[in-house]
């Protein structure tokens, strides 16, 4: 950490805050510039708010902060190497990370009834899905709009993840259902709006299934994978980050602005794998195809697609959702691309 | 809601939207114009998802939403009176609304300890303070940081509210706790970062404690109305609305932009009081006091500031924490405007 | 265009609008629904302010626009087709446009001497750019930094030209500068930050090169696409639109964020060539080779890269300038990825 | 300026950047940390692009500018004391400074006619206006909109200057207009849209008149005091900067996001005088008047407020203009916040 003095600041006020520092554990290096002072602060500093170091002396100007401050999800942590996640599905592990093939989940926003959902699961595995995404409990802005069917839709989860074989991945709103989720799922998901539900984190970090945890609307990458290292630091590894699409002054035209910046930028800062949501991150089914190329040519390890059997009808989210013959078609082209950048097997079956 | 075709649309497809809408118990009516054919709705439509309707036909352009989505939430609902929230505290009840005098929420980020809580409610009641905040539960973008002395600072709050009378104001972070913290809160907060965990709404609006509601950091005035109404419609009408800035493009001097134009925004919508939180919405006490004067003039009904003994030395939030010696001086330079714009009581108690 | 009146408007007000309406030489049509009366506007209302309409009663709770306020960029101006821009150069017609391949413009941020730009366009030539860009009037935050060679650059420029035959890209700053720089550009730049210099984008409209539109770093997809309006209705046919990166509220790891979803976007909304600067987009090279294969494949007409012979040694945006080197080896994993997609020539040179 | 090397690197590599830092003219100063090696740097480093210095190494993490990079605009630079801006006008000069009264100016979005302009001067001054606000080139969206008078609105502009004595601000578009338009003009305005026109401001730094430098919709408190550093470095030392809302997410209830804090961050960061618009900075004239207060309690030197003689038939802006009427009985509400804030003049006249 670095902390630089405002210009004029007296000798004896940069002499207080060196012995100041001093208390702290650290020690201070100072360099004397043309028209100010630095300090350079030798010693463990990456626990420390610069805030708090700057309210030592109104002579400080500001603090910056040199070391990062996640550590388990830094790339560092695994000396430059990217981590693997092992999913355990009933068709066999499925490997997420940077050195395996595009994993492809795919499935509605939520679960509606017992036949739509193992239909759309036969339909999404025979594209090429290797996991079923579908909601049981829904964060919706309105409350007055649809919010999952609950508990209820854990057991028709069960249902298609047996008559397929399909890994499930569904969303934990409330740390309450927890238990009974995990019964369920493959993969747990943290929506954006909880990205920061710090109590729900922790929960999911001391718990053992894989942890998906999609991007806060707001949330910079910072954040993010700040929020992974409360999931990493309370026990569990087994971490996937989702880009989903921010926030931004547009939104007339698509719902989020997806950042697939964030791939690259990920892949040079954390070892976790990395997924991209086209659908929410455009909100229109018709952009959807697109964007899943263009995650797959930037890096992507993964994508997460909404098909609907009927999105007309789709209690949530039906304009960003594919129809299964949408689907079909769009998997041979996301093969396509995934092979011009090696991520895609000869083995992975595609329709033609 | 209104219903906007395609240029081009074939007369065959406009009839047969109208004829799927009524199957919706909506009253269409078709609107031919020059270049486009709309459709307006007449009904029910609050309920309904405008991207749901816009599924029914690929030749429809847009869905337009006419009637607000809030409705409890709405100053219609009030018939264009605004509400009151009532809080019962030691001292008598502190009222909350566009008739009454601004209330002074003050105290520190975090409860560190009794003779600091007790210390603190002590100082900012004598400035004028009517409720006192504090953090048990703190959510720090870190899991490094420290997260709150939970339980125990609970038992610090109430020791504080009996040797003040004052009100407590304090957030609540996991549902698990809210007994407890009922117990002891006067206001019931919910941070930004909670602001859409439905969950947590649902359940602080199914408990009898007036609720705080934080505006989250790329909400919306609309995301925001519609999470106050995830509260009333659980049945807790005492919600006040609180401004803390929101996330925008420059964060370079000060941590968020505070949004006061949504003060005046807010009272053209809605019923409920508005509070403004200029230690959140600045991030540096330095600009506290400027944007607490503005935040009065502005028509804000109540100000949550953050005071701690020793800002140096706190355990969370240092930087934006006025020290007690600056709360006393700011309180009068607060009541002088106050009284400018009619929104502060002549018996109130003002040190000069 | 659709005026919502507000609940409970007096028949008499809306009796008086639709008057009023009138004397505009349009023709409302009245649509009384359950709780609000909504009035329909037949005539030529494209030009027409919502704004303006807005004023002539208090009792108007809204106006919202059907039709889009831009025309000669509109899809519909071209019954759904997309237009071509096709651009002299001395090697021949280059053509930009969703049926033909992936146009590779490349080059410096600004030429600095002739050595240096001749020899870059030669690299880049032989890599596969048909056309070069390089700046010889600098847009830059600070006056204090390089500006520019201005006018003696564009002798530079028109030198690599004849060295090589490439086209030449250059950007106009000031309208006094325009026709010496149209004597050696064959199209002409609009940056980023005169998107909505509306002086100038009429005079670039006035003259005969094709234009290069950069969206402006807070513009929405409509504000760019009636900055292009400008240009057309000024009589130039040939514009080019340029991703180059919006601002939002992470600037932490790139300089910008590249909406990629802008491509899929413009396409159903403009007939106009669409191209992708991952350079600018992202702000550092170690970024810009994968948003160049995500943009190809996302369905861009065109990649607009930086190239600089010595990046640690250029005058302007060095981190963002990839090395010929690595623009050599760039090419071949476009190529493969447009090839994936259909928009790569089998006959086109790449280097293996 | 501060260099942090990665984790890592190897002292070879740190030697060769502190050589090569000194052949640039700087004395570079190295710390071991314990996990990182920072290099700090002596010498003149304002005008150095930390990019530039980072491509030195690719062992170079990050480089951290510790000066401001505006230097005539900074606080500083006038040893932490406030300018003062003067504008002559036929009524006398007026003053623009912290320690000064609240200026007013006050007038149309556009000159429409000559009794228009004259009529509204005429109001504006008995109520207590000093400048005359008033445009003849008007910055629009779109092509087909009313794009003002030209320069027949500037003998307008004249004729309401003489009839009243009211200086006048207008804004300047194209700088082949600025000779015109400064024999008119007491102050002359860059709009938002041209903030980042360095042309412009050159130009405008060329001449004598103060400079009215209202803020870009995405620009940055830094970059808009480096395009005030433009006008500055180029001769001009009158400039004003005014706060006109910032482009956010949210756009449904106000066309811009006012940002108040900019106000007491600018008094901290430069001297330079500061006035707020309230009307762009919300679009909305019902929101208007609470904003005027909140500006002049935040500390604003100046308002620039619409007003227009039938907002309902103005020809731009409308929505956002105050009637005569309005602006006649807010003057008094602004004169009681500006005497609680010690901002208003006892002897300026205020209708009651």
């Amino acid at each position: 950490m670095i902390v630089v003095m405002k210009v004029g600041s007296p000798e004896t006020e940069v002499t207080r805050v060196c012995e100041d520092l001093k208390g702290w554990g650290l020690t201070p290096e100072k360099i004397v510039g043309k028209h100010k002072v630095v300090i350079g602060l030798v010693g463990e500093t990456a626990a420390l708010d610069p805030f708090q170091i700057q309210e030592i002396s109104p002579w400080i100007e500001s603090v910056l902060r040199v070391e990062q401050p996640f550590k388990r999800a830094s790339r560092e942590y695994r000396h430059g190497e990217s981590s693997e996640v092992v999913v355990q599905t009933p068709n066999g592990p499925v490997v997420f990370g940077e050195h395996h093939p595009v994993v492809l989940v795919a499935g509605p926003c939520s679960v509606e009834n017992e036949e739509m959902i193992v239909e759309t699961a036969r339909r999404v595995k025979a594209a090429g899905a290797q996991l079923l995404r579908g909601g049981a409990y829904k964060p919706r802005t309105s409350p007055y709009a649809f919010q999952g069917h609950g508990e209820s839709a854990l057991g028709l989860l069960a249902a298609a993840r047996s008559a397929t074989g399909l890994g499930i991945v569904t969303e934990v709103m409330d740390a309450a259902d927890l238990d009974r989720l995990a019964e369920v799922a493959d993969i747990i998901q943290i929506g954006a709006r909880n990205m920061q539900n710090f109590s729900l984190l922790k929960k999911v970090g001391a718990q053992d299934k894989p942890v998906l945890l999609k991007r806060g609307m707001a949330a910079t990458i910072e954040d993010w994978l700040m929020a992974a290292e409360y999931v990493l630091a309370a026990g569990n590894p087994n971490v996937i980050l989702c880009e989903r699409g921010i926030r931004t002054f547009d939104r007339q035209y698509s719902r989020n602005t997806l950042d697939l910046a964030a791939v690259p930028v990920l892949r040079t800062l954390t070892h976790l794998p990395i997924m991209v949501d086209p659908s929410h991150g455009t909100g229109l089914a018709e952009y959807v195809p697109a964007m899943a190329l263009a995650s797959v040519a930037a890096g992507a390890d993964s994508l997460m697609i909404e098909v609907h059997p009927n999105p007309k009808k789709a209690l949530s989210d039906g304009p960003q959702s594919l129809t299964p013959e949408r689907f079909d078609s769009l998997v041979p082209e996301i093969a396509v691309v995934g092979r011009a950048v090696g991520r895609w097997p000869e083995r992975q079956p595609v329709l033609t």
